[in-house]
């Protein structure tokens, strides 16, 4: 997908909603697993059938599907190719490896499966990261802040020479290796206080924002700090949109959890 | 895989030697790709059965399956199953997210399928590595300092605080969330010069060492620096193993260059 084409979607619905589909099995809906060969992606469509009025993207975490094994990988191919060509859909997969060996993570999520974008770590350097780049309209992601304590471990170390935060190392660094055609970060809504510091070393490129909702995020603060003349934020919810019901009625609730942050979101435009 | 398990085939075999799994689907032969419905495990069982007397370990990294889609998936899952109890399996998927969703990779690579370790990305923290801690004899393998290039876009930065450089904080910080018998890490062969500074931080801990071989690392000087009185080295060589031939012959071939490096292993003991 093309920013311009994301970023009218965002104008048009006046939304910048990212709906993670975390498909834990352990809290999907009895029913689905009783009356269907694969409940996962039967989830996916029910959430997805609801919730697509409401955002712009979404975000299928590998993780949730690999650890069901091949079933697993079957219902995220299948959920990838249900989400509608209109929204933006990103493999939060967190790769990242050598040159030769992302290449093929690369074609993975970008040819053997249709998304739009793949969430990439940096820390293996400039030859983990731009094979992803070199597909025309695909996205990488790479992370900048991430939203779990664990991200005070190492994403704050000062470096001796520039006084630069790794975090703001790796967004100084990176951007150089992309564009803003076809480069985001990801920065956790958990730490807002760091989004107008950021901004200054990424004025324009779009955010990946999870952590609003289960972790504890604030909107406000982050849109405050973050927002830029394109919106240049993709703000994910997970848990707390697709899980806001564990019965029959998952789906409605999902839909509801998703319009209410989605008309918190068009009061910014 | 319990430490003494591993110790003990290394020194019966006389061997460190890890064989990477990185079937790569267009250089595997033709007449597999002809005759059989998964060509990439035939290519995989053939060079386990050709290799499985030199080496005390195998290592598929998960890009090369994850690019065919489900059928990689199954080919990778088949291949898992097929290895030797004897052998130390190790998924290397350098994975790593936030805890509920590390968690969820570590069942997809310890429970649906039975690999004995895990290779992780340090930079999310320890809430991202720990969850794959918890489960009885499965280990762990941080990237330290990693084989390519790009090792030194990052994992050299310098800590204004400690003068530590990244890598080597990453080895301080994370050998407190694990033990030596449920913790390695990758240190690359290309940094032989690196070792012995690396076993002053992590003087017991198993080592993951790439990039023999095809990358151009030297045995010799990291066994120097790097050998415990367990050995504490996995040394994987891929490429110039599994492809040593590219024809109907390929399996001699790999067992060939797998034992030229094990009798050269076996003059350290």
């Amino acid at each position: 997908m093309k920013r311009k084409d994301l970023v009218d979607q965002i104008f048009s619905k006046k939304s910048f909603l990212c709906v993670g589909l975390d498909a834990d099995f352990d809290r999907i809906p009895q029913h689905l697993k009783d009356n269907f060969e694969y409940p996962v992606f039967e989830f996916n469509k029910q959430i997805i059938d609801a919730t697509a009025a409401y955002c712009v993207s979404y975000k299928p975490n590998t993780a949730f599907y690999e650890s069901r094994g091949v079933a697993g990988w079957v219902s995220l191919q299948k959920t990838i190719e249900y989400i509608p060509k209109s929204h933006f859909v990103i493999a939060d997969a967190k790769r990242g490896d050598i040159g030769n060996t992302s290449k093929q993570y690369a074609k993975a999520f970008f040819q053997a499966m249709s998304c739009d974008a793949v969430t990439v770590a940096p820390y293996m350097g400039e030859d983990s990261v731009s094979p992803f780049l070199e597909f025309d309209d695909k996205w990488v992601i790479v992370l900048g802040l991430t939203s779990n304590k664990g991200s005070n471990d190492f994403q704050f170390l000062q470096d001796k020479d520039t006084d630069e935060r790794l975090f703001q190392q790796v967004l100084t660094k990176t951007q150089t290796w992309g564009t803003t055609d076809n480069l985001m970060f990801v920065v956790g809504a958990t730490h807002p206080e760091k989004f107008a510091e950021i901004r200054q070393i990424v004025p324009e490129h779009f955010l990946l924002v999870p952590g609003v909702g289960a972790q504890g995020g604030d909107l406000d603060g982050l849109v405050r700090h973050g927002k830029t003349n394109d919106i240049g934020l993709l703000v994910n919810s997970s848990r707390g949109i697709i899980f806001a019901d564990d019965g029959p009625n998952f789906a409605d609730a999902a839909a509801q959890a998703a319009k209410r942050l989605s008309d918190q979101m068009s009061t910014y435009f």
